[in-house]
């Protein structure tokens, strides 16, 4: 096991009707004046925002809004947030949403109390230094945005998707009622199980060894993944199933199942070339992406692709020829993904063979290669595409 | 699943030679007249007490030091703590060992800014509404004590055994070596690993339906510690599993797989008497209860005693009786702990069937029960600790 820092001081509330404590956990963390951050008008639609500024005003917090986040969160809507937070002199950003709307109050929040361009922490490693405090209400469990550091935004001009990563960065609070998930389309629950999933195997596939604990904990998630997510495809108002795939996909990605051992990410980074130019969903270009990802690497460790296949799928070890145990592995999770309702090849993404060439060179890899479980080169990523491109299932 | 809050902002530093880092970390955490407390000799033999003050000295810390806390630790010392802290204007407690010098530690930092008699928090109820900060390098991997907010302490006078928590309890940062704990002997190792696996099956039997994810997370950190323990006590110095259990111990014990769920503590409550009477180890005295209260209250849910045993130990499922996969299930986990060096019966651990009327009365139900996934009557203990008694291997 590695040497690492763990460190999630989020404090989470769950489950039923939480969201009215929005205001008092506000007031708890400190704000004063609160920018309100949602999406596109379901949480409007709903009255989910009308149930937080009620909690506000109970709690005696002003606040201004902003909403119209758009999937693949854009920096135009960011620029305009930290002007008005600087207007109105927000202290506290709340965003009422999923991983783009959260993912976009954090550039916000970055970007108010700095002085240059908020991209400029964006894809750079560029240090985080002071930011304004973040809480959310979450509406889709995927991102796990609401438990990390991380945001992913991106710049319209060029259509780069890049990332940034910071302690500061965390939610101060986080509000996770299923009950909220809920109403969410079968389409956009696949989407974030696949990402919830996705966030998991990039942590499982470590050249680490000797991760007993966390290797136990990832599969543990994906096992609850695998049960819950089709009673939720099949029954949309599950809220015992919304509950645990909630939860799992938080635990997910605050990293406590993923301390202390090498990370991959290279599906993440090739699957924003997809979201980024095609404007898909990220859990959609991952369904894509990370199978074939799996089908190129397998072979660097085939046994942890068989412990997969055995631990998580439930697959017999194939003790004379684990190779086929591995192959077998990485099937089950494409065909879990074609059942939930998931593209798992270009053609069911709308994405296009003759555009490889292109998204290649977005990455931007050149003669580089992008560390991971398996480094990957320019060619080696075309590579991938391909698989993606020619997967008939 | 159940309504939950869940925070746990302790900040884990993990892996080898860590403990210089403790002056950094006091540091940012707003420490600058250290009290270092430690137990009984070993953390000052090995020098690990010498390391730490060069850390504090290297940050420019300056500290004063209470060593002497003992297994079970007492109210006699955390008075003395008190009175030091206050006279040397202490303002930060940086706890060098195992939990019980962590669970001292915290007595102490919540006794120093209260006016009355520490005492008045345990067992009571009684909130604590402020705290000295403390911090940790942990020594054994056990108590959890390290990123928890609670606090078992044991009055001198009468032997009573009794906690408290509070958020304010969390300590700011905990520091891990693995290493530290590779010199530990291996009947101190498997209480450890008793008393980890306790926490966990504490939570994994619970009343509450649906709890998929949590369930799952258990059953992970429990394959963990069958898979590890036996590997130490054979090989102490065998780094790689002894970080794997000490991770194990944290993750089993902050709460982020018992989130959701009723949970029990039965085995807790009724072993505290154990190890109050007899002062022997909490992990022994687990070790004789916790399978005992298995044996008395499987019954009141067989299905979920079948999925330990398929799912945690490696049982087939018995499809016609199924009951007796459960008690398969029991019997494995007293097996195991008895190939780990620990007692199973009252005989082993000193223990005498004449106290147990002594011992139940100690626990003060009267004639009231205590709650938990089955309420228990001082007859349901008495005979839990009659099976104890009995029990033969």
């Amino acid at each position: 096991m590695d040497n690492f820092q763990f460190y999630s001081p989020t404090e989470f509330i769950f489950g039923k009707e939480t969201e009215n404590q929005a205001g008092e956990m506000v007031k708890k963390y400190g704000g004063t004046k609160v920018l309100i951050h949602y999406g596109s008008g379901s949480a409007v639609k709903s009255g989910l925002i009308d149930h937080v500024k009620a909690s506000l005003e109970k709690s005696g917090i002003a606040y201004t809004e902003l909403g119209g986040v758009q999937p693949n969160p854009r920096d135009t809507l960011i620029y305009k947030g930290i002007e008005l937070c600087r207007k109105e002199n927000v202290d506290f950003i709340l965003s009422v949403g999923g991983g783009s709307c959260i993912d976009s109050s954090k550039a916000i929040a970055l970007g108010v109390p700095y002085d240059g361009d908020f991209w400029d922490f964006y894809g750079t490693g560029k240090t985080v230094e002071k930011a304004l405090p973040v809480g959310t209400v979450l509406t889709i469990a995927a991102a796990g945005s609401e438990g990390s550091g991380a945001s992913v935004v991106t710049k319209e001009e060029g259509s780069f998707k890049r990332d940034v990563g910071s302690d500061l960065l965390r939610p101060r609070f986080s509000i996770l009622n299923p009950e909220l998930t809920c109403s969410l389309p079968a389409y956009q629950t696949a989407c974030g199980a696949t990402d919830i999933m996705a966030h998991i195997f990039e942590r499982y596939f470590t050249n680490t060894q000797e991760v007993e604990v966390t290797d136990r904990l990832c599969e543990a998630l994906l096992m609850t993944m695998i049960k819950e997510t089709p009673r939720v495809i099949a029954d949309p108002g599950n809220y015992e199933a919304r509950a645990n795939i909630m939860w799992a996909g938080t635990v997910a990605h605050n990293d406590i199942v993923g301390v202390g051992r090498s990370q991959d990410w290279n599906s993440h980074k090739i699957e924003h070339e997809l979201s980024a130019l095609y404007d898909c969903a990220h859990g959609a270009g991952l369904a894509v992406i990370m199978p074939s990802w799996m089908e190129f690497v397998y072979k660097h460790d085939i046994m942890r692709f068989a412990q997969m296949a055995v631990r998580v799928w439930g697959c017999e070890m194939n003790f004379v020829n684990p190779e086929l145990t591995a192959i077998e592995g990485i099937q089950c999770f494409r065909n879990f993904l074609s059942c939930i309702g998931m593209p798992v090849n270009f053609e069911q993404l709308g994405a296009k063979e003759e555009d490889i060439p292109k998204l290649v060179d977005k990455l931007g890899l050149g003669d580089g290669k992008t560390g991971g479980f398996v480094e990957l080169s320019s060619d080696d990523v075309t590579e991938i595409f391909r698989i993606a491109a020619h997967t008939a299932l």
